[in-house]
């Protein structure tokens, strides 16, 4: 991955076979980036979505791999338990125009992301909800 | 909802059971919001979308009433009629990953919704076009 | 289109019949835009949609002539070869929720494009990568 510094936070371009949740975290430990949102554009060679069941409190997973165009990338970072934490939804489409999305687990690179984060240099926080299972800003 | 002034605006947390819209609304005129454009993810139990027909002037509707993930909410708040108007569109999926999307007519919360809302703190108006039957940005 | 200069770069509102990519890549020019990330949403009477193949290096493309709602618009410009370059994605649907999305090679506006795009005011250069058979941002 590389990154530049733009006014307003970073510009970060992923490279062939980035781990874009792994690399992500890394980059804002990093640099200490603890609150910020992001949005991108790419191409992915494999995602693993998440959809959120509130009745099991448990994410279903789903894995595809294919020659995926990322049409929608957004999410934000926060603190969650001391570290940065970064949450992120996708949209992707194979050739076919068939359509995968949700809560991004962990996805794979193959041409580029291309992502935009604005640093809010300040910071949220998450906190474990009891009732929804899961962790909300607060 | 909660709320977090951030930089460049807020940063708005909805809760389990708030109407996006109309909370969204609310938020806008007491902290005289006038112009910004937003972005978000989470998850909704319901969705009102509607679709915009050139010929009638009409929005067809639908209603989508599930466990919903979030992909993508993007739009933005200008003056129309003297007040700040939310135009929103959104991207959702269920469980076996069909989408819905369109123009959000309303929508309500199941989990959460990370709504970061940038504050151009100037006024951009909305007037009605009648020949395309709708408040543009003029 | 008209645009409105807000804090952190322009807001664009797209007339019916404007070309976006044409359009919005002579605004760049005219205003010195170099570098930045938009998002926006609309509706369009056409799109050409292109779906990248690493193996032959090349788009496919789909055309769609339809009522379409702009459910996602993001991107950004840098620029290539010494001129603003919009790389853009895009989700659209139909009245029946038919959905299409990939990288914009053009649209024409039906209704209205609002989109916003922040200027960065430095410039990020895109070189032909031999690999990948783009030109990625370096």
């Amino acid at each position: 991955m590389i990154w530049k510094k733009v006014d307003d936070g970073f510009y970060l371009v992923f490279e062939p076979g980035d781990k874009v949740i792994e690399s992500f975290t890394k980059f804002c430990k990093d640099h200490h980036l603890r609150t910020g949102i992001f949005s991108g554009i790419g191409a992915f060679s494999k995602i693993t979505l998440g959809h959120y069941n509130i009745t099991t409190k448990r994410y279903m997973e789903k894995d595809v791999s294919d020659s995926l165009e990322v049409l929608s990338v957004n999410g934000n970072v926060t603190i969650k338990e001391k570290e940065p934490f970064v949450h992120m939804h996708a949209i992707v489409s194979d050739a076919n125009m068939n359509f995968y999305g949700g809560h991004v687990i962990e996805a794979e690179v193959s041409v580029t992301l291309e992502l935009h984060v604005t640093d809010f240099r300040e910071t949220l926080h998450r906190e474990f909800d009891e009732e929804l299972g899961l962790f909300t800003i607060k």
